[in-house]
């Protein structure tokens, strides 16, 4: 698998193409990005001139069988074979929708992965899962399927709103987390609702680069090393089935943001996290993405979700990563409900909730 | 992954259950060997005592979609994991829709294949080609994942009539003369209508020894080794074709023997393939698969699906596998409609069709 960091996306498929030398070009796009976005990428390829597009509907709600079925169908009736290569165009739901449909097509056709999201960009592009959402439950059928190449832009990022920027960027953070003390102080100084294209495109490399690190020690789940990347992801699925609940649904990178502090204080507690680390990232998530409300009320429920989340095996604890500093993860730690509770009491302090 | 050739099905699969320690055991069957065969394996496996079982309707006709989609559906309803153990148990439909509904499952469940056909059991077990029929066509979508453990059996042959055993038997043909003069001297001296267990599990282990090497050298169909296993296939599928289009389908394995005998004409005709070892396997053929009727009427349609097929990538010839001599396959061997009707027409001489 190969990474590709540029602007110049056309140019990019079009190495990818003379490398592969494909019978046929097949994008997946969703209609907006098959729209908006696709044809200014398609003026500067020559490989995406003649290329077929395979269009589904956007949004989270249709990456699911019918959708895989009609990528499937799209694309024999259009003529791909195994020779042929598809571009995955779009965010999150296309590149792992569509990754499923190329790695199954035919048993296996290559494919080309062009985040158009920050978050697809830093999360979703990488590391070979690939799936839909089945019998109500998110990516629970899929495949583990390398694309051949995966090329990062931020040119696409234009047609963001904050919202949006700020939801990838917590998984930038997350990464940063994980890795080192120098690169978090770069983001929290960073503000990504004013990014400019290349210092962006520098860091965003060197954020994929620390999840290839960690994916690359562990690219099947199976050591366990790759839980690292779980980081504010026990806490952060818990909030987002909440605020579903609700009736207003939290994006996933502000849930993860959230989740986060959750996961610090935890560490707090437990690892000896330092104070000052907890101090300046509480700053961080205040400043750029508010607060999540909870209160008493609402610790049962989160507690139901976080132990019927598929990671915890055992039902009398809640085994989650926290770190022992800015830079040293801890997998498979053992939380237990009143541990979980006292977080969330301080988590509620941080933010000044009622 | 592990072959296992044994008649003690239950303790081999409770040899792999105790090295995998599965959360759970699932065994995905038709009704049809859920209900006839399943039960006799039941009673000496421990692993399979309290196993449920996911139910699928029998014949090639349900290896579709709906039916991936309701056994993905059961083994999430019935509690399945990634720590699960999947067991497919019959023939090469259910090993194949099983195999890549386990391999798709949560990202990827491991599973044992158990074939109940001899069909399956050369062929369908081995070489991690999982899938579906789609849109019309075989195996349109599917994975190579390769089974934990595939466990070879003769025990549940007892319940095939003598042309789903000739049917297996052509395959094991066809790996012979992929192989040696010895081992096809051996498979034409066998009555596979009156076989033994005990001879039959050694020469099937013989078969898939074949098999397997050769799929070893070319695991995921790319190199083009793994071609010299179409011996047989490209007018073998013309001939299923024009069968069921006739409304009386042809067994796969009698499509493949009567396709072999076309391919050992036409290496005759190119490459030198003795004459007696072509007046050798006509005998056999005429003996234990009778004939294929077709005549000059029929040229044009057989001739249009050997095009059609997704391995000629060349329209103006037909590439196919051929034989240099018993046990020395040559793929991407260059025929022309001339050369393919010639070859049809020592084919009726042979066989002494009008």
């Amino acid at each position: 698998m190969s990474l590709l960091f540029t602007n110049h996306v056309g140019h990019a498929i079009d190495t990818v193409a003379a490398r592969l030398k494909p019978s046929g070009v097949f994008v997946v796009a969703d209609v907006n990005t098959a729209n908006l976005l696709l044809p200014r990428v398609r003026v500067e390829s020559s490989a995406l001139t003649d290329a077929k597009v395979v269009t589904i509907k956007a949004g989270e709600m249709f990456k699911n069988i019918d959708t895989l079925g009609a990528v499937w169908k799209q694309l024999g009736d259009l003529g791909a074979n195994r020779r042929s290569l598809v571009v995955n165009f779009g965010g999150g739901v296309v590149t792992d929708l569509g990754a499923f449909a190329a790695a199954t097509f035919k048993r296996g056709v290559p494919f080309v992965n062009v985040p158009t999201t920050l978050l697809g960009a830093v999360d979703a592009s990488l590391g070979g899962k690939t799936g839909i959402n089945f019998n109500g439950l998110k990516n629970e059928v899929g495949a583990f399927a390398d694309a051949d190449t995966v090329v990062v832009s931020t040119v696409f990022f234009r047609s963001l709103d904050s919202t949006q920027l700020l939801s990838g960027y917590a998984e930038m953070v997350k990464h940063a987390l994980l890795d080192s003390p120098e690169m978090t102080a770069e983001l929290y100084k960073y503000d990504i609702t004013d990014y400019r294209d290349d210092t962006l495109l520098e860091l965003l490399r060197q954020s994929v680069a620390i999840k290839q690190r960690i994916v690359g020690s562990d690219p099947r789940e199976t050591t366990g090393q790759r839980k690292a990347l779980n980081l504010g992801h026990t806490a952060g699925h818990a909030f987002e089935s909440l605020a579903l609940s609700r009736q207003s649904p939290l994006p996933h990178g502000y849930a993860v943001a959230f989740g986060i502090l959750v996961a610090l204080v935890l560490s707090r507690m437990k690892t000896g996290f330092p104070s000052d680390a907890l101090t300046r990232y509480t700053a961080f998530v205040s400043e750029c993405y508010g607060t999540f409300p909870i209160c008493c009320d609402d610790y049962a429920t989160l507690l139901a979700t976080m132990h019927h989340d598929k990671k915890n095996v055992n039902s009398t604890e809640i085994s989650t990563t926290l770190l022992a500093d800015v830079g040293r993860p801890l997998t498979d730690q053992a939380v237990t409900d009143a541990d979980m509770k006292a977080a969330l009491d301080i988590y509620r302090d941080l933010l000044h909730l009622a």
